[in-house]
């Protein structure tokens, strides 16, 4: 069994963004040499997610107006008692999920036709990692 | 390590469905002679969900109807620009998730008592795919 | 490769009440002495969750009001029609996802500084489980 893991680091221009990883993670995967398994890509903080979806820029504004609907902004989270001014963020986080499985078959990422992986960043402009870790053989 | 890798096809009647997968999975689960480790089930496509739940008609209804409240269908996305009209779907597989692991113990699916896996279209009337991957020893 | 399996077991004295499950699931990783690898944890119930997110009371507040509002407990679910009264809580389960993957490194859970793995009953008093499934080498 051959395990690789890797941290990637992110600093955001905007509180909220969407990064594609599909890229990075593939080369990731190349670099294990793992044939068959899979890879976790996990978000290490709490006010970001990591998603399997489509790489279209219509989508992403509707993304980003569907979460700020289900999950808004707003001055009187509890949360905010703390300090802190992300709340929002933290639900978004549980709405998207913070972690996703991509399978690898003959030493690929095994998605379909428009799945592509993508970091949300919630709450940035500060620094923020993900995890990948490759497992298989 | 053992992995058996398949690919279930879809091609559902309705816009809107749910399959359940249990027993298709469990037979790839016997088929692996994989003892101890899981499998992952994900679908392949961005506007599909996978997700355990119960096999309860009456609760499918409430589902569906939840779904529809929380992530509606209507003409005003911004992905209809593309020609689409499914953008619903493509946040109703946010909203649901795309994939689940099942733990595998005894060559079993390590299900609780009322615990199902379903396979939940969302723009169907078109080929679609799952991935089934089992992983262990 | 090793694994090790175990059953945890609740009986949440509050129909609504979140575990924080870190501490136990680090405690189940040092047994399995597994180095590199990952740990899945996950309800095996359909009334109930696993998520990731941040130890802080003011937030738990603010997910137990957004889960109310998202899907709120009400009479008349069509499940309801089975003599149950948890539709609600069916519904926070997919909403908040059943599982989550712990990545392993160096024999320790690999989590960000703020994440903490939490076990949420959406349908308490009465005895529940979630499988924790070490997995690595």
């Amino acid at each position: 069994m051959k395990y690789l893991t890797d941290y990637l680091e992110f600093e955001t221009q905007q509180k909220r963004e969407l990064v594609r990883l599909t890229d990075t993670v593939a080369q990731l995967v190349r670099k294990s040499t793992v044939k068959e398994g899979m890879v976790l890509v996990s978000a290490m903080h709490i006010t970001a997610g990591v998603f399997v979806n489509d790489n279209e820029p219509g989508l992403f504004d509707d993304i980003w107006s569907w979460l700020e609907h289900l999950a808004p902004q707003k001055s009187d989270y509890h949360h905010h008692q703390t300090g802190e001014d992300n709340g929002d963020a933290h639900l978004k986080s549980l709405l998207v999920h913070h972690q996703v499985i991509v399978p690898i078959t003959r030493g690929q990422l095994d998605l379909g036709p428009w799945q592509q992986i993508f970091y949300a960043e919630f709450d940035g402009q500060r620094r923020k990692r993900v995890i990948v870790k490759v497992m298989g053989d």
